[in-house]
């Protein structure tokens, strides 16, 4: 599986508004082949900051599938007009973390 | 709970030494204060850079207690040798992450 990790830069005045529209675009990405799972976390020393992380069963069902279908451009409706520059993308393979016994 | 986000920038030519290294220091993340859990995982882009995720109940057991104990020090130790660049480190605010029903 696949971590696709999206640092996402947001107008610190809009924040509300971003992640409005996250939460509606949160079913587009659960119904898109391959999406195991979705999350927006914010950074704790830039408020404006945030990453996506969306796990993928291959990179392909993120990098063809999802970004060539109408819900890639739907998602980029709800959210794009917030990002102050163009989000970096970067993919990770998977591994289960490891806790305390 | 906060997650700490390192890129870390490996040698290539050592990226088996460097996960040697990791592997022996998980225990010591595992018993730092406020360790919930650690994942190191590899970018798909660049096979030399990596993240560490290390999930902590709060900011300061990371950035106090744990970055001010030997056994940070040991950690550095085991993996500071195949670095090829300082380390870059952002802190998150965990969410769970939304999966489909």
């Amino acid at each position: 599986m696949i971590r696709e990790v999206a640092h996402l830069e947001i107008d610190p005045a809009r924040t509300e508004d971003f992640l409005a529209g996250y939460r509606a675009a949160i079913p587009l990405f659960l119904a898109a082949r391959g999406c195991r799972s979705v999350a927006l976390e914010r950074c704790v020393e830039q408020p404006g900051r945030f990453h996506l992380l969306v796990v993928w069963e291959t990179l392909e069902d993120h990098t063809v599938h999802f970004r060539n279908s109408e819900d890639f451009q739907k998602w980029r409706g709800l959210v794009g007009a917030y990002f102050v520059a163009p989000p970096q993308v970067i993919h990770f393979k998977v591994e289960e973390p490891t806790t305390p016994n």
